[in-house]
């Protein structure tokens, strides 16, 4: 059976449009809720199916897909007793540092690949700044999500790139060429690290150190990218 | 004398929008002109002061500005009898074969620096194409931008890459990948060439082969940064 | 002294396009906050404090700013003791009909004119509703608004009608016809009605049948309208 | 046969963006291009072809759709002749005086009843201003377009009328009052004319006294709309 899929991307550019002149009215001041609610606004168009489609030929990605895999819920006390270095301990130490609560991202329910997506890599974003180093400021957001667009790109990133560097250079463009460095270093970090972030199990890294998770993804030092960029 | 400068920032985001929403309605057809009516809508964001702030530092560059240098006119035909492999031989055998007219761009009155700045890199951009070697389609035409953002950020490079990036994937999803390749691509050269493209003084150029001219702006090749990339 | 006063009318066409677009993407299910946050976003304009200014040259009004008169806090249950017809029973009934809450408007503290008369209008909405006999459904709430717009217009209430009339025509046009008959009557009856809605201490006319207190405001009957229309 | 209409909705309202930024950009200096392109974009809204299938539904103008007819060609100089106070003799006059060509409206091909209404309208417009005295000034313009929204809404006629308050009030804010006592004498002389504008063979007029016109239109007068309102 062949369903017929309606693609409105109209609204894709609708829901931009509405992020971009949301943004310019007033501070989020850390509420992330506009960003999800831009995403799922995001789910009509094309490009959200291929993506779905271009995920699902990685077959790590594709067994999580299957099983619709998320992590097992976890306290961040628990994980701050972990020894040092390892990831559930530097996770731990950071969200708390923050004041960050690990749920803090809207639910939506899984009924399709779509969804799931999203459930997928809203439950486990704060772990890639851990792993990538990526702050979590807004020009450490932008810089995290050129390394998720190099790797596997996903609508929210794509938009968040490019709204990124619009906003900045209007609003606020002494702080644009450190945009551009962060946009720079994310993509090519992005670009040569095999291991895809959206294909991991983080639960069952807690207790491994980060250097060590790092090297098992194949992911280059910045000395390194220093040397070839 | 401080002379009291208001920027209205919003009025290059609306500019933005209406690119976005205008180029959501009808293909241009190679009309260029909606380009340069947005680009002359963001004189006022601060953005553009910076940049130009910022290019004049830049002492060859700042001799441009200083004698609001534009390249000498010229005609296709002559250019044509230059010996093969010359710029103006390339550049016209180019222009002629895409039925592309040199003067094509919409002018403005040199009254101060950004309106300099915008008819400098219009009157030269052609020539842009031919030493970068950036295709002229959509695809090479973000290419070429992130090249120059990544050398000389000036409001309109940064617009239409990000442009580039959120109308592709909304409307043609199928082609973002090349995007991106080539955005990539464009950006890395353009952070590896040390000779600035708006720094030349083209004219002077058109009986030098294009090889000599990038080897003498520095200019990577393409295999050496597949190495590196 | 004279306090310079910046206004930013770019901001209100940005906040009525973030409306616009928003309301395209998703239902707002009695969802109000979106309304008034578009109006907090007006507040900047030079509508804003022109209307503010237009309204103070009423002499009951300009009391009300001096004052900073708000409506006594009432609960629903008393005023539904009231008797029969009365303005408080009339409004208790249909309030608690709907499951409406009198408190459901976004607060905004007052600091000045213009915040001062948010809460004023909006504090009071529902009781309009009940005097005006125009419908809580989104036809009646334009018409409604086309009624205030008549009598004293401020920047929301000529957003909203112009938001209905394209919002509408676009996406509803089958209902454009009824839509434009209450905003024409609402128009009508508030050019004919010399008693200004936004004027009256309404907590002081619980008791008084809403058929009296439409004749101290002068207001003509929809009978009469429709004879001279 | 039943064909399928898909209709776009979206790109209405994406027009509608695109002309509320555009315009807050730079003034149009009577350039008048803008507003054909932005009905040329609303031909694939839904609203578009049930304003024709209304229109059809009355008999006179149903017989224009099946003739497709349009006006004669004729020459200012020629109607000038006519005598004073004539349809044409004034028309020819008043677009001397503002230097107005008759031809001045963007021109599509009639390929459809869509294509057909616009051709309509926009080649007769210039006579609606005579026969009922709207001026041609933006206001003046506006309270036209709402005469013609209650006699027979078509879609650029709700656009601009909600476009015109829109702007005026953020940008204009001096002005709104006079806009609006505009709208609502066009809406009411529309209301109560029961000849259609749309439905005239106007070159059979040019030889008729624009008052015997308004007669057998049955347009009320001004004094008497004054008495009613």
């Amino acid at each position: 059976m062949t369903s017929v899929i309606n693609y409105n991307n109209d609204k894709g550019l609708l829901a931009y449009i509405e992020f971009l002149a949301a943004s310019s009215l007033k501070s989020r001041n850390g509420n992330t809720d506009p960003i999800f609610d831009f995403e799922d606004a995001l789910d009509q168009i094309e490009m959200a199916q291929l993506a779905v489609d271009e995920l699902k030929k990685i077959p790590e990605v594709n067994a999580l897909f299957a099983e619709r895999w998320l992590p097992a819920p976890f306290h961040l006390d628990d994980l701050a007793k972990l020894p040092d270095g390892t990831l559930g301990n530097v996770y731990a130490r950071e969200m708390k540092a923050r004041g960050f609560d690990p749920y803090f991202y809207k639910k939506v329910p899984v009924v399709d690949d779509i969804s799931y997506l999203k459930m997928l890599w809203r439950s486990t974003h704060d772990i890639y700044h851990v792993v990538t180093g990526f702050d979590t400021n807004p020009i450490g957001e932008i810089g995290l999500q050129a390394f998720v667009l190099a790797q596997t790109p996903i609508p929210i990133s794509v938009m968040l790139v490019s709204f990124g560097m619009v906003m900045i250079s209007i609003y606020q463009p002494t702080k644009f060429k450190d945009l551009m460095t962060e946009i720079a270093r994310g993509y090519r970090l992005g670009s040569h690290t095999p291991g895809k972030l959206i294909a991991q199990r983080w639960d069952q890294f807690w207790d491994v150190p980060v250097s060590e998770i790092r090297a098992n993804l194949g992911m280059v030092t910045e000395h390194y990218v220093a040397s070839i960029a």
